[in-house]
């Protein structure tokens, strides 16, 4: 299968679905929000460090709003967007997108905003390069 | 954010983004079989789900191919295309792609079909409709 | 046993303590920021339950700084004191520590807020009292 | 204790336990296909693991068929046997019985069967002992 | 499949077998003393579950001492064996066996007796047959 | 922040809270057994690390008796408490105290003694000092 080898882009958005199965809700049967804040933050982690191609951490989690409940068995579609590019760092805006899988309905439960930054091989910020069409 | 209700499509594919991290490795520290084959039945799972809008189960795995390991580390994509529609069976086909972060280089690592059954609220097989094009 | 059972009190404090085991880390051997969020969650959801004495539910995170890595291997304390209380809403300060078990040193790496709301058994935020000495 | 230390044999067949737990169930309280397939991973690479006692790699799973489905509490045993050698390869014949803890009865509900290679320390094939009375 | 479906025996023994992973270890890359205790306490549910066949709570644990530490890619065997039953009380017998799986060198290396108490289904105590052979 | 790098005491007590979260219980949807002694092994090894600075393992868990059950949802922390110490050897008491959120009510659920060993760099034992007050 060497003929699926290629080589990636680099998207500015990355989209990371997950059923709510009994090990990520609480003890109301509701996703722990924890567990959405981390699904948040990974799904940041992959845009950013598909965008930057180096190690990238979290610097930053800004304001997160957590609007409706999600529920077991409901699908989850987390969508991160790179929105802005400074030297090293990149912002990324989340939302978590819950979709019930029998009427096909989605809301938008939760939505906030992440600052990741590139880092070089010795730990240290390095620079990224600018989004297409900012300027 | 009600103005983000919306009423999804019956969309015939899924992709599944996940970082392999150490508790999905075995103790070589590449990716376990298992926690692969886990992946790529809850990729086939969800696209048989929003296609039929009805409780769906596995009923089959079909011949998967593990061609090459994966480590701690890459981001891992899995895609279900729903490619076959019976009268209450959906085939799925699976291909799961990893990356490395740094180069963005992508390979074609697994391959495998999952026949996922469509149940009515008795838990009795269902009509399912037919693929778009399909006579 | 019996003579042990109590009724507590309001704390307004709570302390998690954790070991980083590798199911914690991401690849790079270091705690998965959405881990750290995860507990944050659940130290701000535990000091509000304690002070409120109804159901909790998180409505939002605050900035949130990683200024600091966590590594494998270091005891992580999380500290969450409620700081100010609305009708219904707690805010609540979450530090994280690390201390190296060999030497007892202790870092402050992460810092941030949540705001949790008090619900009543219909699911209506319901008043929760005042914090002593504010007014 | 070191009167313990033998040196094990090359046996054939492996068994392993599980009870089924939340954290192994879906959102409508039954075992998760991919949680199936991950034990039966499991149960192959032991029994191939110990007959070639070498390093070993799961190449394929074959058609697994999903015939009953699994519940929260129930006792799950997972039976693997070693059926073929080829040079380097182990083909494993695997079976998912569950039990009911307070009927005792039994029930066959899934059975795939797993190929394995056996590899030496530098990942290539290696060859494997015919099975006795194979010839 | 259903000519697989037998009624179980009483058996008085229990082994489960699993593979140290990284989720299962410390930081140190041992397994973890918990973990151990954990899958003690399974195998002693299973074995007296499947005796008693009701419903069974852990009551105790006795003296469990860890002799040996357990290393990372071992195979794990933990066997319980049901040695003496009181009116409606089960004690068990648990030994965590090592192996390693190039050389198959076994150890054992923890040891411990669990207490089970046989429930009814109200919550009560409720007698168990005697052993076989004890009078 | 960092003026917030202090140097650690040698605490003689840890307390650890924890949630029942449905992936700690069984399927009756009480806390397992078996978690509860991880836990209880988790604060004996955080209390004597902390008491010692050095590598420490657990030599022995001594009678835990399980008094109440633990229900989903419920608080529960863990006392972990220095009581004896030897030349390399020290001593855990620990309880297990579930805490009802919207009652307050606490009760003793579970109590245990925990033998932990202070190791060298050499995995050899090595002295711990003595507990202040003990001659």
């Amino acid at each position: 299968m060497s003929e699926a080898v290629t080589v990636g882009e680099r998207p500015t958005e990355a989209r990371l679905m997950n059923m709510v199965f009994p090990d990520h809700t609480n003890h109301l049967g509701t996703l722990f929000g924890g567990q959405a804040l981390a699904w948040m933050d990974m799904a940041s982690f992959i845009v950013a460090s598909r965008y930057a191609r180096t190690t990238v951490v979290t610097a930053r989690s800004e304001q997160v709003d957590f609007n409706q409940p999600i529920h077991k068995g409901d699908l989850v579609e987390v969508i991160a967007r790179l929105v802005k590019v400074g030297r090293s760092s990149m912002n990324v805006e989340v939302e978590v997108i819950t979709e019930n899988l029998l009427t096909g309905e989605r809301k938008l439960c939760t939505r906030g905003r992440f600052v990741m930054i590139a880092l070089d091989p010795l730990g240290q910020p390095t620079p990224v390069p600018q989004l297409p069409g900012a300027d």
